[in-house]
């Protein structure tokens, strides 16, 4: 509930115009429930923008956050506001051909390689790299390039990355860093996922 | 991205399927950002099941969220998914007569008598009270009482309840907390907020 009062006026020579609409870098980590479902409801507020947004998913299975991918891509067919595109790597990306078999890693590479044609292109106002903070972590995409490409990105790109673990170099890097911290979770108390809350 | 294994199975003679479909109570709380945006983002899966979703805004100013209000609200009226109503105690509760001029506090009672009336009719499956932890935090509304009003909800309402400061009878009677920590807040180098990310 930010009261849009900054506490610091930087010397940057950027006046507040510039210095309000500075496209940023989101980061949601840590252990706790909340990091991808923020992520997504960001992207509300990019479609009532009107803004295109572009999803990304690093992530193995194609069965995860079904929910929001479902009603991100209505919303987007609606003509109401911004347009989404979905991405995923679990089922293989779609620009990839069927018949190559990629390993996770090659397949998270080539992820990362749409991400900077996309970026270099301005093909979206908001990117979700969602649980992209992964192949990062374990050295898959090399997080110092990363950086190096979101620093230098053209336009007005906001770009969110969720994921456990995000490298130190990203933290430093991102304008926003949140970690969700578990305080408790249902299944610490033996409880399952369920449908409508996990996915 | 939880792998559905609890890690604790508790002796509380439920069946698994039973524990599993168990209504829950969420808060996010905590300094960073997320916290409702993280609300909505589940109300995305809800939307996605079919559910009904009632979205309580225990907030002053109307123009608060107006993204993710359009947004929900022009899915909810899609027919594809669940429904959606949307409450704002910013421009007066729709169901409180526009001549009576309620204080905050008065406003914010009033908001809560209405969710109980809700949760007893069983009105929707999911219950979004964004901001409710102020004035539970202020002692507007009674934190025991609603506890022992989520604790005794029938069947199977799921709640997500927002805000910094959820006073500790609710964290611990929650079923999952999240404290959004801020790591890093673009505020925090004079920016402000800017549409699309903030509103």
């Amino acid at each position: 509930m930010p009261q849009g009062q900054p506490s610091v006026v930087p010397e940057d020579g950027l006046t507040t115009r510039q210095r309000r609409n500075r496209p940023l870098v989101l980061v949601h980590t840590g252990q706790g429930k909340g990091k991808s479902t923020a992520a997504f409801g960001l992207a509300l507020r990019a479609w009532n923008q009107g803004w295109p947004v572009g999803v990304f998913q690093f992530v193995k299975s194609a069965k995860w956050k079904v929910g929001e991918e479902r009603a991100l891509t209505v919303l987007g067919a609606t003509g109401e506001g911004g347009t989404v595109a979905w991405h995923k790597m679990g089922e293989g990306w779609s620009w990839v051909q069927r018949d190559s078999q990629l390993s996770n890693e090659e397949a998270a590479r080539e992820g990362w390689e749409q991400v900077k044609r996309d970026l270099a292109a301005e093909t979206y106002q908001l990117l979700v790299l969602d649980e992209f903070a992964y192949p990062l972590k374990w050295g898959w995409v090399d997080v110092e390039e990363v950086v190096a490409v979101l620093r230098d990105r053209p336009g007005t790109q906001h770009v969110v990355i969720t994921g456990r673990d995000a490298p130190a170099a990203l933290r430093d890097f991102a304008d926003l860093v949140t970690d969700m911290t578990k305080v408790k979770h249902p299944m610490d108390a033996g409880q399952k996922g369920q449908r409508g809350i996990e996915w």
